[in-house]
């Protein structure tokens, strides 16, 4: 019998245990939080991160550990290394929680990225909008995620909120923190590879998503992307790249804009995502049910699609269940939190065997729940 | 928030909460065992079902309650039933609790049955024997599955061995246990219809799905089975029937003989089904989610099939559980039991979208497990 460790007890965490279960896999969740939603369906530890009798305790519990959330201290994963296997291995989450080390990886694979560079002063701000030019957002390197974290640069004249804003923050913590300023890149579309490496190098993606966020957080998914064979091409061989150069193992997400028919790179997540939700009902193996084969060694799951797929994210607050219930191509996800102004609580997926069918769903879905702003740009892209 | 408690805690149970989770379901399940293998993932109360303290706690915890487990007495249920809403009703499950209750409601229903006859001495029994004609098989009216409580009278010279086997406590226990004999269909297929009632009459059926038994267990089923279109909408009509006269709530399976083109009722099951298993991959909607949507009264799931499903049953203890990973039409369950013999630990779902795919799959499996005689009746029927 083998346990999985997650750090980590949210939704991502849930979901994993619910897909392992019949792997014949038992759980131990840790998560700050004694309400961890994950607790519904698995042992839960309740403890920092930091605290090493914790983490002491949890590794001595689990065969094998795993994330359910990026912002792990890096420090912390690479001791509980020291005692169980640990995947993604530290150095790959370590990446993936420093925006600028992340940008610097995928400059020297070749995968192509906007405009960025490190700030540490007001006035280097200052020197690297002008520089760049025209809109610029400033980030933190670190901890953020949903478009926390982030603000907003139009013209020069906003560079003193900004800094008001992150950096002060930077300068308090100095190095721990850190600034990045990024272009802001007018992208048509936004996509992203979910992919998978095991243990002994297998690589697998599923097929390119499409994804629509309203104010910095996912709002829509669609599976498969329309987009030229080509392109998608260079997308996965981004991916498998980026798994090669971490020695990744589990599942990942490379998120890329789509701008003039090229890609830039925008950030990866270091851990199942949000963007392939869709693959519980919509491929033939789940996104979580391959992070865990991956990070057990066992055999690599089919990825293929079955038919068309949309994921519709429910945040702050679930909306009727039963409109989604009662449509054939309906499936619910409720993760068992109590609702809070900007917390994803849920998700519904929408597969149909053609993209008609899925347009047709969508469209009595977004009506019945009042929701046509949030199906709108799915139902442009599946004309 | 909603919990579910269902009554008996072995893999049927474990799969609902798993299927129930994503509906923001919590469950509590009760079952005489402290290792039944649902308590990994739900909240497990260990008592007798005869037990009224121990009853009244679980009806104290749950909002509906439900069976993983036919042969919970029908007075629990029904005491139950004054507490907590209980789904299917008790009468539902005290009808299929007893073969000749059971078959005096197909016949009434106008569902055809081969011969039977109650039995209660063994006069009585070679009386029935010498009527009825040909093999026979003497069973317990109550308490038999899996060809438990089953004896098989070929001759008049078998009677004195099956009254010995199960006459004796029928005699001790009189009407308690009582016994049936039937005659033995020499039938060329058993199938079975995998149906749904919802709370509000609504009825919806997964395809007819083929079986094949190895010493009275189930060893695989094959969706869709491949039949005569008018034979299948009379087994579909039979099972509405069914659920109609019993004012059914939730999944229930009728298992038919097919005999020279004809069908011939062998017995109802009062849950979900180990022959509709192949839903969790194969259909839209799984079995297990249809039952929960069934007993809260939700809006039911699409039924139809995703290609083409082959489960293959695991007793006694796994196979290989690598060679089905690595094969892309194959899922594993693995329901987190200890082996035992004849003991029901797991199985596996081959999916795929022709029936060439699967039958190329079944091959692959079937001869890396070096179990071609389990796939060999599964092969003949897809060709």
């Amino acid at each position: 019998m083998t346990t999985v460790g997650i750090l980590g007890g949210g939704q991502l965490a849930r979901m994993l245990a619910l897909s392992g279960a019949p792997l014949g896999l038992r759980f131990l969740v840790m998560d700050t939080e004694a309400d961890a939603c994950a607790g519904q369906f698995a042992p839960l530890l309740v403890g920092d991160y930091r605290d090493e009798a914790a983490l002491a305790e949890f590794a001595s519990r689990v065969d094998v550990a795993t994330f359910d959330f990026e912002n792990v201290p890096a420090e912390s994963a690479e001791w509980l290394a020291t005692r169980v296997p640990v995947f993604p291995n530290p150095r790959a989450l370590s990446v993936a929680q420093d925006r600028l080390v992340e940008k610097n990886l995928f400059r020297s694979l070749g995968i192509p990225v906007g405009e960025y560079a490190a700030v540490s002063t007001r006035a280097g701000l200052e020197a690297e909008v002008a520089r760049i030019g025209g809109p610029c957002i400033l980030k933190t390197r670190r901890l953020g995620y949903d478009g926390k974290g982030q603000f907003r640069i139009k013209s020069a004249g906003d560079i003193e909120a900004a800094w008001q804003a992150l950096g002060a923050q930077a300068d308090a913590q100095a190095e721990a923190v850190g600034l990045i300023v990024e272009a802001f890149i007018p992208f048509q579309r936004e996509l992203s590879v979910v992919a998978v490496r095991g243990r002994d190098g297998e690589f697998r993606t599923w097929p390119l998503t499409e994804n629509w966020h309203v104010d910095g957080v996912l709002s829509a998914s669609l599976a498969p992307a329309t987009i030229d064979d080509g392109l998608a091409q260079l997308a996965y061989g981004y991916a498998n790249q980026l798994a090669e150069a971490l020695d990744y193992v589990g599942v990942f997400a490379l998120e890329l804009f789509c701008k003039d028919g090229q890609w830039l790179a925008n950030e990866m997540a270091p851990r199942v995502h949000n963007s392939g939700h869709w693959t519980i009902e919509g491929a033939e193996t789940s996104q979580f049910e391959n992070h865990l084969r991956a990070v057990l060694g066992l055999p690599l799951g089919d990825t293929r699609m079955l038919g068309h797929a949309c994921m519709l994210n429910w945040i702050g607050e679930l909306p009727d269940r039963n409109t989604v219930l009662a449509e054939p191509a309906g499936h619910w996800h409720d993760y068992g939190k109590l609702p809070r102004g900007g917390r994803k609580v849920g998700h519904a997926t929408l597969r149909d065997d053609s993209a008609g069918e899925l347009s047709a769903a969508l469209e009595r879905v977004g009506g019945g729940l009042q929701r046509m702003p949030q199906v709108d740009p799915v139902l442009k892209a599946l004309q």
